[in-house]
């Protein structure tokens, strides 16, 4: 099958974006079983994590679907940051309940996503390792349409009920990786500010940076434009910045300088400000779902993955874990650091987006990093990887693990190797 | 079936929004072929007009299939501002050329409005009034997923690339109305700026003011919180206007203020000008595809509908019309001089966005109208409805048209009734 017409052109002058259909606002989450029902949906399975059906919203999604004569049960086996192994669990659970044309996710990203895997492993033929993204996987697409899911994100963060990805840990090759196609992208995302007002102010404050990466990871990201011309077959989900995504990413910097401080410090009471990061949350994943992230996230995973006894409060003590938002977060200023020549202009508008009343400073490249440590001070976010227990001396172990993310490395507007990443890393024991 | 949990809540607190995946960019529409071998597609009807047919476009989208392994045929049957027979002699035609698994519209409002009927009605069980607006049609929701649709557009003005309805004249009833269920949206949109690089000025400037009025009417619409709270079951397609139509809507202007007289005037040459002006009308789409238009679409329906003998330069001569971009322009700067004290700060936000170095008038409500006025008399819009051949004593005529639209009446932020509309359309037969 050859390439297109426009053969002639050698930079790239296409980019694309998706995203779900959107029902946002107070009490959404009871209208599940109307749309669900409008899907023709028969029986419908809950897709959820222990802590997420401690508070009631599983279960309320389900009296939702069964007002409209539509079957729920639900599976609250999610484990926390996925992998493969709990992938296969969940799909196995699916499997041996009987047949399911549709499925509800309810919680955080880990919810979601491996709602997505679910979704796809009980809808199409074949298993996990075809569909993941190559070289790990065969990054086979999938071949006919999924059943509905409805996404209803718990935590004002991650944004995946935006995306057509998830992402999972690959446990025999001790690597983390992702499914990404269109027909994983919900049919449909419920947002409702409500589910959000008891998460703690720790929860608040970290989940909150992942929305601040996402939004301005993308928005630094390489323009699609600078990237060689694809054919049709090569298109990738993150495509690079481009005027879609740039809309959502400068809307979530706007309502994240509006309101994280205030989510953080008086979230039980704020509704206004709950609301606006959800949205952040939701509108920043239209973004980077489409434009990519690059370095700050990159490096989030070896943050996270090699966690040696850092147990942050307001999560739970039992086991040691480097919260996501806070892993792609504590590199972030010096990453932007590094990436500001590639794009000055964006780097300063996303430091006025974020921070509209923060003077000048003398360095420009110091503008963005500053904003962020402003941040992340006020919030109580750890100052710098060496505060969840990484010294000089672990970067060269952390290193490899942000070299295997050449997808999301290969966003940077900056060409970036390892002597980069290693200087990253150590300028980043301490951002303060 | 019940209504929902949070039954206790009288106002409003809930938006939707939808829209289609979109590929953009020169070049985009030699890739329809991969795009629908993706969807399984594997014999599709390519859905036309006459003009369209004319330029090549379709055949070379049909070319793009068959690259792709995809059986192609070419329909050019459909009819400007179609009605309830064109609709009717297309689903003919489709349903006697055998069975299709997918869709391309090429072409401006009308053909992808017809791609979207035929879908509906050869995937679907019933009539075509069955599916059509209440009270009209008996406003039935389509019952399962359509074939896939891709929608090129060839002029910068409908969006309907980017909304789920259609809409057409009811002969028998002499009304325009329409469908519009989420199921009608496009699969993809691919909006490849190059297809307008040779429109003539004259349907630059008429497609152009309907993307101002998408924008600006949407921008200004009732806002979504300030309707009575909605059980699911009632809940409609315009929901009024919300954080999401206003980020597109205010983009839209932004490209129309960068762009709309270069296209007119240089637009033969003007990549840039081109790029931006078909951004806007796709993104405008989003926006009112969503929130909804108001009082300057509801008279453009009588203002086309009941046309004499005007016969625009730029279109062809063989018979008197009103193109759509006037009909509901013309009236614009009255209705917004009208609807400014329900909204203000958004109208003049509106003219700020249209147009950033326009000095500020003594009365704020003349801003938005002058604004509009200065853009319609620099590309050669009519002088109002008096230029294209209504007079005062035509008014009471055109009324009762614009009474029909209700549905859109009702986004409008101001209460409107008959005597409102009359004194616009009176002050609107000159409009400097």
């Amino acid at each position: 099958m050859s390439g297109n017409h426009a053969g002639d052109l050698t930079e790239e002058t296409v980019f694309t974006w998706g995203a779900p259909p959107l029902k946002f606002g107070a009490g959404a989450c009871d209208e599940i079983g109307f749309d669900l029902a409008q899907h023709g949906a028969r029986r419908v399975l809950v897709i959820t994590d222990p802590g997420v059906l401690a508070l009631g919203i599983p279960h309320r999604v389900a009296d939702s679907l069964r007002r409209y004569g539509v079957t729920a049960e639900v599976f609250d086996g999610v484990h926390v940051e996925p992998s493969d192994a709990s992938f296969a669990a969940a799909v196995e659970y699916a499997e041996s309940q009987g047949s399911w044309d549709g499925f509800v996710a309810v919680g955080g990203g880990s919810s979601i996503d491996t709602a997505k895997a679910v979704n796809l492993l009980t809808s199409c033929p074949g298993e996990l390792m075809d569909y993941v993204n190559k070289p790990v996987g065969r990054g086979k697409a999938p071949d006919r349409p999924l059943k509905p899911l409805v996404a209803v994100p718990t935590t004002a963060g991650t944004g995946a009920e935006s995306t057509a990805m998830c992402v999972l840990d690959v446990l025999s090759m001790k690597v983390k990786t992702g499914i990404s196609h269109w027909r994983l992208r919900p049919a449909l995302a419920v947002v409702d500010p409500l589910l959000t007002m008891s998460l703690p102010p720790e929860v608040t404050a970290s989940a909150g940076m992942d929305i601040v990466c996402h939004a301005v990871e993308s928005y630094t990201a390489q323009w699609y434009g600078r990237f060689e011309r694809r054919a049709p077959e090569e298109r990738v989900t993150y495509c690079g910045s481009n005027p879609v995504s740039d809309l959502w990413c400068e809307k979530a910097m706007s309502l994240i300088a509006k309101s994280f401080r205030r989510a953080v410090h008086e979230g039980a009471d704020d509704v206004r400000a709950r609301t606006d990061m959800i949205m952040a949350a939701t509108f920043a994943g239209m973004g980077f779902g489409n434009a990519g992230v690059h370095i700050p996230h990159a490096n989030g995973y070896p943050v996270a993955g090699m966690v040696k006894d850092y147990r942050p409060r307001g999560y739970p003590q039992d086991e040691a874990m480097v919260p996501h938002g806070q892993a792609v977060s504590l590199t972030a200023p010096e990453a932007f650091r590094f990436s500001f020549p590639a794009a000055p202009e964006r780097h300063l508008r996303a430091a006025r987006l974020l921070a509209p009343d923060k003077e000048e400073l003398a360095d420009p490249a110091e503008q963005l990093p500053q904003v962020l440590i402003d941040l992340m001070r006020d919030i109580g976010i750890p100052n710098g990887i060496g505060a969840v227990g990484y010294g000089e001396s672990d970067v060269p172990a952390l290193v490899p693990g942000t070299m295997k993310q050449q997808r999301l490395l290969a966003t940077c507007p900056r060409p970036v190797g390892e002597e980069e990443i290693t200087r990253i890393l150590l300028n980043s024991v301490q951002n303060w």
